[in-house]
């Protein structure tokens, strides 16, 4: 007899039908005559309720059945007499495939720490909360290829290990094969990296914008999905030194397309997730508000599946820089000198401003564009004025920036005048150039946060939270 | 007015209409009254027909209108006069968006190598056979996406960076941050890891598969499809140091539930490009065909689509690999001494024996199981006769092994003495003994190279060839 997964039983299973069920026990409770084991294989944050008459099996077996263990029921389902459940199994042969001894297992039936289970990532994944979260996370990695495939544009895998540092986008890691201890020398007592297995130093890309564009300037519209490394040692809620980032990169768009598209892009994705994700999206709902039980009225997030739908139902703010300094010079934060940074037309915007602007000001998504050149990458569209950039960042509540992108220079020489004037070395980015030089068109890209974008959709508190296994400072477990 | 692409114009213009179209010139032929411009957008391998009324056209622009330059062309559709396409662009308005100088220019329209094109794979997605070739990948990558959405499994992305190198699958890349001239040193003269990033040793992962495990134990069914390392030596036109693996991982599945899933998991892309990316298959199965015009007809390949029809249509054929040795051992080319390589049972299969089996034995997908043991990696299902594993290789035609796989071992005590035996340090890896201590189940997985499976489904014959910007000794361009 074929094993069926608890979510098809849960919700095709017919009473009176024979069933085989597999799965992990998550409690196990009852009386002296009855037990009820609430089993779960990780197809549903649901668990089938198995019903055990303790008469008709060995003491041993039943002793052994406790939480974390794995068992295999076959029986008939009957409708459940409970709450909560419609059908239930009424268990006719139990076996124990795996046991899991309460005094080792780590993931008791009670509340958890979120630390206590990082430390057990290996483990979380059997917890209700981390379970909706990476079915959440599969089902956001889905719905943007699926987004992607039906607009036409090719998913590109670009190099994760680079021999260009060209964007000074932050901090590399470097890959060698190199000894470490006795690495060869030149005559002048560097490291010869010409011996190194690349023939050269190499890093863990930051990004695939780059070799995206090439992509973008032959096949039209490219994307890609891959991960991507900073070695900042930056310890908070918001940053990882391995994360996915997804870039898409278009000809023929320019700066108002690829607004368009970001808003089309997030909100087909959340879309997605109300569609397909509506049972762990509500346990996670209800998490969050037992989270923030504790905090004042005002301090409390929106109920989770009202900000999804409330993002999905709403057009986006699109304002400028220029326009987005002159709110908040105006705004009572600046003027009762609350903010902490200064608020001038030339320096970035810190959480702080984005926050304001979105959460207090206009208490909806805000797409900010065309930043002062000089605080943006050289690769940005110059506009008219001499002074900004075709930049646009999508700022998003709870999170902040969650797309950075911008149309793209495709002036050869406008392009190498401001490499030069930012020092970036030319002479290695040829291969760059020549997309300026051969069939040079209007184009435009962005990139997306994966891990940002989870939190956004799940609700979490910290990035480690949404990403199996985070890498971090000092942090390399598992 | 919106600009259309050239796919949904060849698809669904209507001869009569007004349009723009925005591309790529490929070719420009014509004669002192009329030009005909190719022109590519990179939606389609087809390109659009423009026809120019040279007369109505600024002389000058006509002639920077050459091979690579982008331009965009405002006209009426019309039905065409000659042979090969149904509708052509009669040009009103041309603009030329970028020019391609024809002496620097290095895509002409002539046939270029592919190591010429290799060394210009930022340009070489301009070309027929790579658009079709970076088309295909992209189709492939959605249908693994779409086959494991739709039975319910959870993509998973398992670490890049990892400090494990329990599986000993081979030579790593380090990940580092640590001064590579001055590394601090501790007491004894070692490197210092403990100052590095992570606090320890790190390298690029060989393989997601043990992280796959937790998740597959707890979520049910997991793949992961991402990139892995192999910092081996090797210049073959079959080995990459950066290649992008599909690794699925199935709790309560054995051996033979391993195997249906590989043969239909694979059938089932096969039959995606089939229905999906024709006009590319169609082109490069020509491509292959001129490729390989100049050699004797037996060494030929068979026609592209029609060994992909084939495959799709025939079951593939499952022995052991002791059955294996028993035919290679009676065969003509072992009776004749004319495998380079000894067939002793003990010894790993050669890719001479691989072939035979499949291209000339079976002619037809082999799935080779059971392998000894000793050969195979220590987290393999031991089978009872004390000598081989429950392994499973699945051999395709002109690429051998496309698929590696096994049942796992579920049984701690096994596994344990299994490691001790090959002196994998268990204590590094208490992580992953905890599945099997903790609710242990039945489970398998295999990988799947995902070059290696672009290669067969383009007939292409260097990976080098299908994936963007390859990683291989001595060379980490773009």
């Amino acid at each position: 007899m074929t094993r069926l997964k608890i979510k098809d039983i849960l919700k095709d299973g017919k009473a009176g039908s024979e069933v085989v069920a597999k799965g992990w026990v998550r409690t196990k409770r009852g009386s002296k005559n009855v037990n009820f084991i609430a089993l779960n294989d990780g197809s549903t944050i649901n668990n089938l309720q198995i019903v055990v008459d303790v008469e008709s099996f060995d003491e041993t077996l039943l002793r052994d059945i406790n939480t974390g263990a794995a068992i295999s029921v076959k029986g008939e389902l009957v409708e459940s007499a409970g709450s909560g459940q419609k059908i239930e199994l009424n268990a006719k042969e139990l076996v124990l495939l795996g046991g899991a001894d309460p005094d080792k297992y780590p993931i008791q039936p009670k509340k958890h720490s979120l630390e206590f289970l990082r430390e057990n990532a290996h483990l979380r994944f059997r917890t209700n909360t981390f379970s909706a979260v990476f079915r959440i996370r599969h089902a956001m990695a889905f719905a943007i290829h699926k987004y992607f495939n039906e607009k036409g544009f090719n998913y590109l895998h670009t190099p994760i290990i680079t021999a260009s540092d060209a964007e000074g986008a932050g901090q590399m890691f470097r890959v060698s094969t190199l000894d470490p201890k006795n690495p060869p020398l030149t005559e002048d007592g560097q490291i010869d990296f010409s011996q190194d297995f690349f023939g050269k130093a190499t890093n863990l890309t930051v990004s695939g914008q780059l070799e995206g564009e090439l992509g973008a300037l032959a096949l039209g519209e490219i994307y890609t999905f891959g991960p991507t490394f900073r070695a900042e040692n930056s310890n908070t809620t918001r940053h990882l030194a391995e994360f996915w980032m997804i870039e898409p990169e278009m000809a023929f768009y320019d700066l108002k397309d690829n607004m368009d598209l970001a808003e089309d892009f997030l909100k087909s994705c959340i879309k997605y997730a109300l569609e397909n994700c509506m049972e762990d999206l509500k346990f996670l709902a209800e998490r969050l508000k037992q989270e923030e039980k504790g905090k004042p009225e005002d301090q409390r997030s929106m109920d989770l599946i009202e900000k999804l739908e409330f993002v999905l139902n709403n057009d986006f703010i699109r304002i400028t820089y220029t326009e987005a300094i002159d709110i908040l010079r105006n705004s009572k934060p600046f003027k009762k000198k609350k903010f902490q940074f200064p608020v001038d037309w030339g320096t970035d915007l810190q959480s702080e401003h984005e926050r304001y602007l979105v959460e207090k000001h206009f208490k909806c998504p805000v797409i900010l564009t065309d930043y002062p050149k000089d605080i943006k990458a050289f690769y940005m569209k110059q506009n008219n004025d001499g002074k900004t950039v075709g930049a646009m960042d999508v700022l998003f509540p709870g999170i902040g920036e969650i797309i950075g992108g911008s149309q793209r220079e495709e002036n050869l020489e406008k392009l190498e005048t401001r490499m030069k004037e930012m020092d970036i070395p030319a002479e290695e980015m040829d291969w760059y150039l020549d997309t300026r030089r051969f069939g040079s068109v209007e184009h435009s890209g962005f990139g997306l946060g994966f891990e940002r974008f989870i939190l956004f959709v799940t609700g979490m508190g910290n990035i480690r939270d949404v990403i199996a296994f985070p890498r971090t400072p000092k942090n390399a477990e598992f």
